[in-house]
């Protein structure tokens, strides 16, 4: 940790904190420049608050060296982790496209989207049965019974299910259904006590990023889970608020290559999410495919048109198959396979 | 609802969205202009989602003309609702500033703090026994003890108090230590499960906007809370995210009139966590009273160098009473008291 | 200058650092922890650009421990700076009021806008003979003559002229026609070719924020007129760039504790191009005023249903009457005049 | 042009809209729903300011239904622009990546950049001789004397030159040096005085998008140039502001699908100036092409450590030859070449 001084200050202000970092077990190097004081906090800076430091008299900032993650830092584990999920291998040289509709709504509905999803050659299957909605007058899922019919329809298909927890309360059914990848939804990112429990299962994870979240905040909700013991987290990027109005959400497909670099874990995209248009959803999958994503979450539904929720972002059948055609070549023209 | 068309559409896609509203029981005004087609949805509105309309070929945009959120709309109660809480009143024409630290640590600290806040002249306390903190190895709170030590400390002053609520699992706790006011975090905002459950209770909310969310989004959490009858909400501007690095969190100060003009319900602000520092929390202050806030949240501390969590942002006793005869004098500017 | 290396670099990485610092004639302070090596640089700063530095193996992150700003700095100027134009103050304790229609139109109404301007009691006036429109198929402005009909208008009333300068070329028609002061717009905040030749006159220079610029950036802007001589800028925050929908652009309130901290130069906010709308105006400019502001630029229109560009923000005659009387009260409150 | 008046307004608001919109020779197509009263304009809605009507009494909101932008628009010129650059064809489907140093700075670094440069395979090269720097106390380029290294170093290989115009004072020599491709920052977009004057010249332009400029403002930007006769116009999307620290700009990959819907005018990305590392620039190269961006302007410095500005962001010559080959691939990918 580094303490820069406001200019001018005496030497009683640079003993308080000499003093403080003592206090918290550490050592100080003081360092009189011809503009500022600089001190440098030598010893383990966890052990300390910023801004407890910031707090004292005549400190003009406190500049963390160490970063706050640990178990999922790139550091903590030099090869890339590849997940197991029912014997599909996520963060490996294969690439995933994770396929299925916004919400889980009958059977039928389900069945078809999983004879579709299955025949495009995607390996896993994505929908929601409990939807966190905007507004409490949407349709807010088909909740459990929704849960069956998923999994009644990727079983089929041998597909492994991904759907995302909202209530912390349903975690136990979550895994008497034996949902096979849990996700965690933008607005739950720091639902700190969902992502302590999660934590305690070995469920893989999805953990979406915050609609404003930055990279580091979003490593350490990552570290929440990791810190419980389950190291199976997965990151997805699926686009940031911003000013333009033109599409609802600006895929920050810097994040991935940032990702790959911080972290050891699997990094995966979602298109859909982040245009809110179907018409985008192929060029956005290629540029996440083409900076380095492991895989992609893509809303795809039997008939678009009559989708209960997200429709004009949905795939149909038909697109999502040509969309596998191409971002296959994508992946091959970066020594990849799909 | 309009539902504007592309350019050059034909009678087939005009005659498909006609078909889809009246599947919703929704009449249409269709009006051919020179450029476009615009057709004009006659009936209820939330019948129907825009995103089922956008889906359909030939649909450029869709624009709803109705306000989504309901009950906690000025047009549902003309008047400002006043709240009371434990006989202190928010909403009305007194300014209520809640002070109080930002984490309760020790009795000592807790009894010291309360006795400061009480005779700068402030009626209610704030201090939080459940922290959310961004890293899992930073304190997270004395918890259910903290609730303890708070309503020891405040009860001697006779001052309701107000306590983040962060987990669904612990409302009974909080219900059983009759916490005056519950406030719902900025990473809670759309955690749609426990707002739902607050919407249970007749206790007075707290509702702080999340980190980058639009007013409308706001308002639509706070029409989850009353949705389920209780309408006893408090919106409070903290900040929100920005690309400006001098501070934390940028007040929109803009908010405050309009929240005033779209609610019927009190708003008020907390200068501390939007900028961050102690220094800048006179002007906001001043900035929020002067712009209609119906109170502020500030932190506290009785030695904020000693603080455990966000020592920087907390004023100490003697700023506190400088700021309330600072901000009684802008209160009467407008004609309210404090 | 603070060199934060990477975590396991080698003596060669280091040595590399110091044989660059040497290279600019700066000496160094090599401090090696536990976990990372950080390199102090003593001597003066601004020889060295931060991204030579970052360029160099094993750097990971390089911090400024100076301010790039000089001139404009607090530090180079304790007091404040009082800007004296045409014999009213800006800076001191008295607060002014700048206000005017959007665009000059005719001789008529900017007669009649100055009488109404001068009536409500302020002391120096604004308008627009070239407007920056985001359409080049909108009003432009009515130019030259426009700054005839301003001055002509404003003279009447001995009120010193605020208007905007766009293009380099025309600064010597500026100066022939004597304006008061020269306002640089939002999108020429950063465009340093104008920067320079305002600096290089003595004219008052009122310098708007760039739409998403940073207080530090803005400030750096500032820098550029102040080191071609001229030291008369005024500081403008009209809101920013945001994701919030509601309003046109965000007010920055915290902007005017931060920047009078930093700088000793006076600051004033535009309330009508911040919002918007009329209706927020009132709030927003008792915010200013408030938070510390030493003046404000407001829009007034004698009628303004029929103003040619920005209707919907103007102020009529009566409400700017009204708005002085309640801003008077709330710069008293904080010990000003107005 | 629809306008949505306020719930609850009368026939005499009702009226005031439609006189306004007959004044302006539009006529008014008014819906009386259940809930609110919306009114359609028809005709050419450019004939009236947007604002004029929202500062009418009662009226909520009034949105445009027709694009801004005329002659930059897909719907004026239904094909890809290909714009031929000195032979070199841009649009089309050859994908060109335009390199050179962020800054001109010797005739030995111009030649030797120019060498790398042809020899990676590039058929353009980039290079600033007037350079936009935050600080006045900055390097700001070596000028016209730079525009003749730069000019001497790529006609060996025949390269058109790309370079900065930051001031129209220096268009007439940027003509004399016969200078291939302008190149319009990121802080001049809506210099407006700028673009009309680039308007008036045959010369192509690259427009770069503004820091926080709106896809929409970007359009209009471009149509001021367009509006003057000069078709030859390049978007260039460099990454926008946000609030993530972690790299220096979001590149808004969406904008590329975007830009390609809305425009026939081609559109490139830098990545360099994107991410501001050298390190992402592949990955973010990879991105934009497989998005489907015509083109890309990299940053390549034959000794980066070396460089006088931006040093950290660019690439060494053997990074950019593999880039090249690597980029050839995804280009082939999505049916292009390279």
């Amino acid at each position: 940790m580094i303490i820069i001084m406001s200019s001018g200050v005496g030497d009683e202000q640079i003993d308080g904190v000499v003093r403080k970092l003592k206090e918290f077990g550490l050592d100080s190097n003081v360092s009189r420049g011809v503009e500022r004081t600089v001190i440098g906090a030598i010893g383990d800076e966890t052990k300390i608050d910023k801004e407890l430091l910031q707090a004292l008299p005549g400190v003009e900032d406190v500049i963390r060296v160490m970063k706050p993650y640990k178990i999922v830092a790139r550091s903590y584990h030099k090869e890339d982790t590849v997940i197991d999920i029912g014997g599909v291998k996520l963060g490996g040289n294969q690439v995933q496209i994770i396929a299925g509709p916004c919400s889980v709504e009958t059977q039928p509905q389900m069945d078809e989207a999983a004879k579709y999803v299955a025949e495009a050659g995607c390996r896993m299957m994505r929908g929601g049965a409990f939807k966190p909605r905007t507004s409490p007058y949407s349709f807010q899922g088909t909740g459990v019974e929704g849960l069956e019919m998923f999994r009644t329809a990727a079983e089929k298909y041998h597909m492994p299910i991904v759907t995302e927890l909202m209530d912390v309360r349903m975690l136990d059914t979550f895994l008497d259904h034996d949902v096979d990848v849990i996700q965690i939804g933008t607005r739950n990112m720091q639902n700190f006590d969902l992502l302590k429990e999660v934590g305690r299962t070995h469920k893989p994870v999805i953990l979406k990023r915050g609609m404003s979240a930055t990279i580091s905040e979003w490593l350490m909700a990552a570290e929440y889970i990791a810190a419980g013991g389950n190291h199976n987290i997965i990151f997805c990027e699926r686009g940031v608020r911003s000013f333009e109005t033109y599409y609802r959400n600006m895929l920050d497909v810097t994040a991935i290559p940032v990702l790959k670099k911080e972290t050891h874990l699997p990094v995966i995209v979602d298109p859909s999410h982040a245009g809110g248009k179907a018409w985008m959803v192929p060029q956005l999958s290629r540029a996440a495919i083409a900076a380095g994503a492991d895989g992609l979450l893509v809303e795809m539904h039997p008939t678009p048109c009559d989708a209960w929720c997200d429709a004009d972002q949905a795939l149909g059948p038909q697109e999502l198959k040509e969309l596998m055609v191409s971002l296959r070549l994508i992946a091959q023209a970066i020594g990849r396979d799909l």
